[in-house]
């Protein structure tokens, strides 16, 4: 099995409606284009992926790089979470999230957002082209520029690393947007404010290690970078 | 069983280390100070809830609260997280991303965050007075000044809302800080650059429901909100 290759679903095949990638509730806020689960991917920088250890659920956050319908996941060797992964179903969780919605009642407060679920059983990227591609996108999706920029993995360092592979084919995207959801006997005046509070995640000022040379200038791959601009993936 | 009552752990008792909730890399990144779980909880404004569903993980992003040391969660009685979240371990992950750490080399790039994870079983909170007090909590870290300032629920909401309790028994916190790592044989002229681009998540400027009445004034709760402050518990 050639496991650098990601995989490719039909251009526009629709996401997956298995029990579990089907949304129970609010099922108005279902995505189905494959183009808003890249979009909520590409966009997010850290992923919630949940395995199984002795039995009981574990969330942990960590980085992730999109190929095609390839989700790519890496870690220490020795990390309990990679270790977990093959041959276990896990599930990797990307969260926008966009607002806080005040209504007029306490129940109908909420938030705004856009969710990725991927679920599925990842296989281990073990040959060493493969493992370089996916720690490529992951490092580009993350720190984009520093694939070219930084000194890339030698053997040791890649021998170190466990790569996970997840195919995006069970995956599900739920998106709240707009104002709140009042009920009708909640409208009218002598209400509370209702509204929105955005939320938005931010780049600050780079702040340049000590220890580089006097009047290193920050690169423009750094010093550019711009959250608005979702980082699109390298498929 | 009063659920009303939140669980209150010896003041400065330390978090605990059992196998699930002791760090097996990089433990120098360990917080026993349980303070430092109340700060990156406090902080935090969504976590992910991972649960198990027909023996697969589940990772989902919800609001939640603190009252001393008990975590409360909501949602919907229909909700499958709610749902399979008694009698079953579920884990609870609040991530602060602080810094995206490019490195000189591309192993040594990492992110600097602050990440609690706290394991164990969730009780229903079910009388009224317990729901109420932990509705509270909820949305008073989520949307302080709400719960004065917006109707509260009503019987047929309460109803309709599932409230889980979840003890912070068994949690541990991991942060990342600082520059980067590099190996020594990094250092030194022609390397890449390398420092710590942050990453804040702040609030933008409130937008008004449309069908509020003209000249409605955003109140101070929601205009002088500053995510700078961390909303400190109600226990």
């Amino acid at each position: 099995m050639d496991t650098a290759s990601p995989t490719r679903h039909e251009s526009g095949a629709p996401l997956s409606g298995t029990p579990r990638s089907t949304l129970g509730r609010h099922r108005e806020r279902a995505r189905t284009d494959r183009a808003e689960l890249y979009a909520v991917l590409d966009e997010g920088l850290v992923c919630h992926l949940g395995v199984l250890l002795d039995g009981a659920p574990v969330v942990l956050p960590t980085c992730y790089g999109r190929l095609a319908d390839t989700l790519y996941l890496h870690g220490s060797t020795g990390a309990s979470s990679m270790r977990a992964g093959p041959g276990q179903p896990v599930c990797v969780t990307v969260t926008l999230l966009d607002g806080l919605v005040y209504a007029r009642s306490v129940f109908a407060h909420s938030a705004n957002y856009r969710c990725a679920v991927v679920h599925g059983v990842p296989r281990p990227v073990i040959d060493e082209a493969g493992k370089l591609r996916a720690l490529r996108a992951i490092v580009e999706h993350t720190t984009p520029g520093s694939w070219d920029h930084a000194r890339r993995p030698d053997r040791r360092e890649l021998a170190a690393t466990a790569v996970l592979a997840l195919d995006l084919a069970e995956a599900s995207v739920k998106v709240r947007g707009g104002p709140p959801g009042d009920a009708d006997a909640d409208l009218g005046t002598g209400s509370a404010w209702a509204g929105v509070l955005p939320v938005r995640t931010v780049l600050g000022t780079p702040e340049p290690c000590s220890l580089l040379p006097a009047a290193t200038v920050v690169p423009a791959h750094v010093a550019g970078r711009d959250t608005a601009t979702p980082v699109s993936g390298l498929g």
